[in-house]
C-alpha cells in the first residue's frame, strides 16, 4: 500500500505492507488531517519512525468481530493494553504500555490502511461527514479540558492562540455560554471564530503593528486555555487570570522554560495539564452540529501529494491540511 | 510598646506606638510564632519594614463592637476591603487592596498589641490553650488544600518536606484516611509525624547518609504536597506524581526555575499554588483535638527575647519557636 513515512524525513512508500493484525481492527483510510504534531515527529520529536498520521476518518475492512466490517469509524489514538492499575483506574491514555498511532510505536492514518484495536473505534453517525468526521481526535482533545476543569455560564474565558487546537477549543468552549474569548494574531483565523460568534481580540504580530488590539485586562479571567505552545503565550496567561483562575496547557513546548513558581502560589492559580480526549462526545458535538470543523479546512491533498501538503500544513497561516488516499 | 521591627535587621524597639485605631479591634498578644516567612522578611522578602509576626493568639482589649472585649482570639492575617470584585467573588484573601499582618502594610503580633478589622477575628474555644491556638494560622492554611482539591480515602498522598507547615500539612491529611507519607529528611522532625501514627520516608541527608531510605516508587502517588520551597522538591514531586496526579505547591520559592511543561501536559499533571485558608475549620479541628500541633514547639521565648528567639528558629531542625510578650 502506499504510506508516507517518518523517516530521514517524509518519505512516500508507494509499497509499504499492509496492516494485518488478528487481534485488530483493519480500517480504510478515507480522510487524515495533518497536525502540528505531524510537523514536529518530521524535526525529531520522539523519535517516531513509521507511517505518520493519528486523525482519520474510515471504513473498516476487517475485525476479529465481524460487526465491525464495513462500518465508518474514528479512532482514539492510544492503543492501551486495558489490563494495568493505569488502564483498570479509568486512564487508558495513560497507560504505560500504549502505542499511540503515528506517534509513538504504532503505524499512522497516512497510508491505504491503518489498524487499531477495536475498543478504540468509534462509529461516525451517517449525518456526520468524512471533512468533519476527520477532525474527532483534535475535538476530543478540546473536550478533554471539560472532563478536567468545571467551566461555568458565568466565567470569563480566554483562549490564546488561533491555530486549528486553539479554535476547535473556542468551539467547544463557546458551548458553556461562557463569556469566552479568543486572542490571536492572524486576521484569517480569528476570523473563522467570529464567524462562530467568538469575541476576538488581535494580538497583532510584529509584521502588521496596525492589526495590534488592546490588550485583554489583566487578572481578570476566570479560565486561560494555552494553545499557542511558546513561553510567551505562558507569561500572557498568567497576565490575565485572576487569583485562583485556571490555567489549562493544551499544547507542549519546546525545551523547559523558567517560570515564577511563587507568583502561581500567591495567587493560588492551578495549572491543569490536557492532552487527549474523549471521542464519544466529540462525534455527539458532531452529530448534533453544535461544532462544525470545516471552516478549518485550508486544503485537500492526495495521498501521493503528501509532501505538498506538508509544505502546505507548514505555511504560517495554513489551518488544516486534509489527505485523501 | 514593646515590638521586634524588621527594619534594617532585626529591632526591638522598647517604646513603639500602640495601635489605636477605631475602626479595627485592639489585641493583646498572648502568644506568637514565628515562622519561616518572618525569617524572608528579614532578608528582604516584600520589601516589609514594620511590626513582624501573623501568628498568634491573643486577647482583645478594645473593638468598635464592645462585644469581643475579653475574648480570646485568633485572626485571618489579609485584612481585605470586603467591597472590591474579588471581596464580594469570596476571595478576601485576594483582595488587591488588602493589607497583610506582619507582612505587607500592616504591622505584626510580636509586639504587645496588634490591631485587626474585627471581621477578621475569630473567637478561640475555651478548650483550646494557647499553646494549640497559636497555630491556627499555619492549620488554616493547611486546611486550604482540602479547600482546592479533593482528596480521598483511597488515594495515595504525598507530602514532601518535614518542616512546620509539612508536618501541619500531614496531620491535617490523615485526617481525610488516605494513604500517607511524609518525606523529609531529619529524624527528630520525622519523629513527630510518627507519632501522629503517620508513615514517614527519610530522604537522608549529605552529612548522614546512612539514614537515606529507600525513595518511594515513582509515577504511584495520586497526590503530592511540595513543602521544600525547592526546585529539588519540585522535580521530586514530579517523579512521583501519577499521570493526571494532582501537585500541591504550599511553599514558596527563590526566584524562577525551569521546568518542563511539555510533560505536565503529556501525563496531565495539575499544579495547584495553595496559600493562606480558613480559620474556622482549623479552630474545629483543634477544640476536636483532630490537631494537636503541640508537638512541634522547640521554645519559647520571652518577647524582650526577640532577637535570641529569631536566631533558634534559624538553626536549621528547628520547629516552632514562640514568643511570649
Amino acid at each position: 500500500m502506499r504510506a508516507l513515512l517518518c523517516q530521514d524525513g517524509l518519505q512516500l512508500d508507494p509499497s509499504y505492507p499492509e496492516p494485518a493484525p488478528k487481534q485488530e481492527a483493519v480500517v480504510r483510510t478515507r480522510l487524515a488531517g495533518i497536525c502540528n504534531t505531524d510537523l514536529e515527529l518530521l524535526r525529531g520529536y520522539m523519535t517516531f519512525r513509521g507511517v505518520l498520521g493519528h486523525e482519520f476518518v474510515g471504513e473498516v475492512v476487517a475485525a476479529p468481530d465481524s460487526r465491525w466490517i464495513g462500518k465508518r469509524v474514528a479512532g482514539d489514538i492510544n492503543a492501551a493494553c486495558r489490563r494495568c492499575p493505569t488502564c483498570l483506574a479509568g486512564r487508558h491514555t495513560h497507560c504505560p504500555n500504549r502505542t499511540t498511532l503515528g506517534i509513538f510505536g504504532r503505524d499512522g492514518a497516512f497510508a491505504d490502511y491503518l489498524a487499531l484495536p477495536i475498543e478504540n473505534l468509534c462509529e461516525v453517525p451517517d449525518d456526520v461527514p468524512d471533512e468533519a468526521a476527520v477532525f474527532t481526535e483534535p475535538l476530543a482533545a478540546a473536550c478533554e479540558i471539560l472532563e478536567q476543569v468545571s467551566i461555568r455560564p458565568d466565567d470569563r474565558v480566554v483562549v490564546l492562540g488561533d491555530g486549528k487546537l486553539g479554535l476547535l477549543v473556542a468551539a467547544v468552549l463557546r458551548l458553556t455560554g461562557a463569556d469566552l474569548t479568543m486572542v490571536g494574531r492572524h486576521e484569517a483565523k480569528l476570523a473563522v471564530a467570529e464567524a462562530w460568534g467568538i469575541a476576538t481580540n488581535n494580538a497583532g504580530n510584529v509584521t502588521n503593528a496596525s492589526t495590534t488590539a488592546k490588550p485583554l485586562p489583566a487578572r481578570q479571567a476566570d479560565v486561560v486555555v494555552e494553545c499557542t505552545g511558546s513561553p510567551q503565550g505562558f507569561a500572557e496567561a498568567c497576565r490575565l487570570l485572576r487569583p485562583r483562575g485556571q490555567l489549562v496547557l493544551k499544547s507542549t513546548y519546546h525545551g523547559d522554560f523558567q517560570i515564577n513558581m511563587s507568583a502561581l502560589v500567591v495567587d493560588e492559580i492551578s495549572l491543569v495539564g490536557s492532552r487527549c480526549g474523549p471521542f464519544a462526545p466529540a462525534l455527539r458535538l458532531l452529530a448534533a452540529g453544535l461544532v462544525d470543523p470545516r471552516p478549518l479546512i485550508s486544503a485537500t491533498y492526495a495521498l501521493a501529494d503528501g509532501k505538498a501538503a506538508f509544505a502546505h500544513a507548514a505555511v504560517p497561516g495554513a489551518l488544516k491540511v486534509l489527505l485523501k488516499p
